[in-house]
């Protein structure tokens, strides 16, 4: 028989993600390519008590179907934190719990998105944002993110001139770059969206994790009913549980409630339970600070690592999250940067898949939160030896 | 602002199961029209023991994130209890693990359908994949579902015909009407599709819960390259855990692959964990075959209920799952039902959302599964009361 797949599926672009993973596993390599945070720094212990206590106390209920919206408690903790860190009004029923924030890019992308609609994002941005809009079949653009945020008048001419749907961005350390938006550069995003019917789609997953333990306000702040913030525990507590969340303005809320209860009717309950119970007893604070501060000491050895060993590669200088960009000597190609690190042992990712409509060719991501510090070392020095045999 | 949704948001028939929730949490009210299985029969102890070694010996591994296919050790589970019971030559590559199979029908519309492709569905055919496909603006077309499975001449004529790109079926104790399609009928449907173009989406929530514990072979088994089947452990072992699957020819599976990863990534990795341990360490023909006993007698109580207090009221006859439908007494409407009922402290489901373009007036659906015997007896009582005073 012929199957007929909708046409959709032709327009999402060919994906790393499964071969990183392969990648990633293979014994010896030393992976700078994937996105999972240190595994090392993940409070089994502390979730595993929380889980003897849910167990004990509520097993039954937390193994039973629930609300679509999620478990309230753990939606008051986070509207909580909201307000406590970032000074943003945020109530409970604003909030609605997800598989992760990869979840909301699927379901943003649901209830904005048309075949043909206009869609704004950073140059270069998010893969997993790619794809998961481009199966609602949206023409991209893309504006190009400078060190401290969009580029404005790029910015500015997207917004007037193609009206998007939305414009998707990570304003603290983006992945793949590690850029921050400066507070000037927040504001003037505001100020170009205020007036307009384009949302502003504020990916924070990796706002809690600046190295110097201070938090950026969010561009919501002001742009409060034009803005829809993704979070996740992916990144502060354990990825394993997949519950991240959207926190968006009411109407947009109602869709996204009908979208994610015909997507899958509510996001998985126990571990909803058991992490608001972990949140509950344990300081989160502490744990993100003594994370953040590990991550921070990866990201400088790796940035010395690469002025040292490959002073014609430039890189990105992240101030938080996971990841940084590095640019390629001329001539030297990121697809055969990654197929021969592999072969000397170290995974990098191409910076191909971050760009819609061709680019990157010259860029690579590195992720400095899974591998520890001897891992780095040793991955640097073969990286530079790639980089030196193909320039 | 104006807030410009996808034009697939309108086409979403309006929900009553947010409504139903919160119904069936109103005290003193006994809802029959939930789909919960019942509380009382979940393994908690035996849960709880398969989290607690889970947490002890690989609790590091289970939260971090994982492949999109899911935990192979789940999925060779699932492929071995294929080959057992149903005869079906499964391998763990053509399994997939999702949330619940609700995430089934929503990762099966996308893969599948454009706005305006057909649609096949029984009559009345389970909401819940109403408003999933309905995300992606398919024309609908529904054959009538008999006591021993679909009218096999509107079928012949639907697929000849229209050329849907799926049909939508659930041959066991179908949701809502209880109904299974005879072996005849399995064979007829197979024959009728074998060379068409059309995918069979068989459905197979209940196919474990027969009262008389014997499994009915699935329509796969005649169709196997061109047959989809769903499954879940939410009706066997717990709901909360949000965890189902897809089992699938390889060039279906592969586009589901692409679906899923843009979708969320992959499925809460603890919990796959956690079951596959629950599994590997219980026995769950036993578990299963108490749980349907239970809800057999459960529904043999509610049959005679019915006969004796309404006799009025026509009934379905399951052999097995959770639900039945009962049809009104002429002049009777099922949302005038729906609300006296919640008045007098017992809640039905209206059949009206398991018709596309309209039908169900006259019936409602009720579940057997979530109340206990206590309250099935009491809970007639109330309905026959409001059927009483409406008639």
């Amino acid at each position: 028989m012929e199957y007929r797949f909708s046409s959709r599926m032709g327009r999402v672009p060919e994906s790393f993600l499964e071969e990183l993973f392969r990648v990633s596993g293979v014994p010896g390599v030393i992976s700078f390519a994937g996105g999972l945070p240190g595994s090392a720094y993940i409070d089994v212990e502390g979730i595993r008590e929380a889980a003897r206590e849910v167990f004990a106390e509520e097993g039954r209920t937390a193994l039973q179907y629930t609300t679509t919206d999620g478990y309230l408690p753990l939606r008051e903790f986070i509207a909580d934190r909201y307000r406590r860190r970032l000074g943003l009004p945020a109530a409970p029923e604003e909030i609605q719990i997800v598989n992760g924030s990869q979840q909301c890019l699927d379901l943003v992308g649901k209830i904005f998105l048309d075949p043909g609609d206009a869609v704004g994002m950073e140059r270069p941005g998010y893969l997993g944002a790619i794809e998961a809009f481009s199966l609602y079949e949206p023409d991209f653009y893309s504006v190009p993110l400078e060190e401290d945020g969009p580029d404005l008048a790029a910015f500015e001419s997207l917004i007037r001139g193609r009206a998007p749907k939305f414009f998707y961005g990570i304003p603290n350390s983006q992945n793949p770059s590690g850029r921050t938006y400066s507070e000037g550069k927040r504001r003037a995003v505001a100020e170009i969206l205020e007036g307009t019917d384009t949302v502003f789609y504020e990916d924070d997953a990796f706002g809690e994790l600046f190295f110097d333990g201070k938090p950026r306000p969010p561009v919501k702040r002001h742009l409060p009913e034009q803005t829809v913030i993704s979070g996740s525990f992916s990144k502060i507590v354990a990825p394993g549980m997949r519950i991240g969340w959207i926190y968006a303005p009411a109407p947009v809320l109602r869709q996204f409630n009908v979208a994610k209860q015909a997507a899958d009717l509510h996001s998985n309950f126990l571990c909803q339970v058991i992490l608001h119970r972990y949140l509950s007893t344990h300081d989160l604070d502490a744990h993100v600070a003594r994370v953040s501060a590990v991550y921070g000491e990866h990201c400088r050895l790796m940035c010395e690592l690469l002025d040292d060993l490959m002073p014609q590669v430039t890189h990105t200088n992240p101030e938080g999250g996971m990841f940084m960009t590095a640019a390629l000597p001329d001539g030297v190609s990121s697809m055969e940067v990654f197929r021969e690190g592999v072969r000397e042992g170290v995974a990098v990712l191409p910076g191909v898949p971050f760009y819609v409509g061709g680019g990157g060719e010259d860029t690579i991501r590195l992720n400095f939160s899974a591998a520890g510090e001897e891992e780095i070392v040793e991955g640097m020095h073969r990286l530079a030896r790639v980089v030196r045999r193909l320039a």
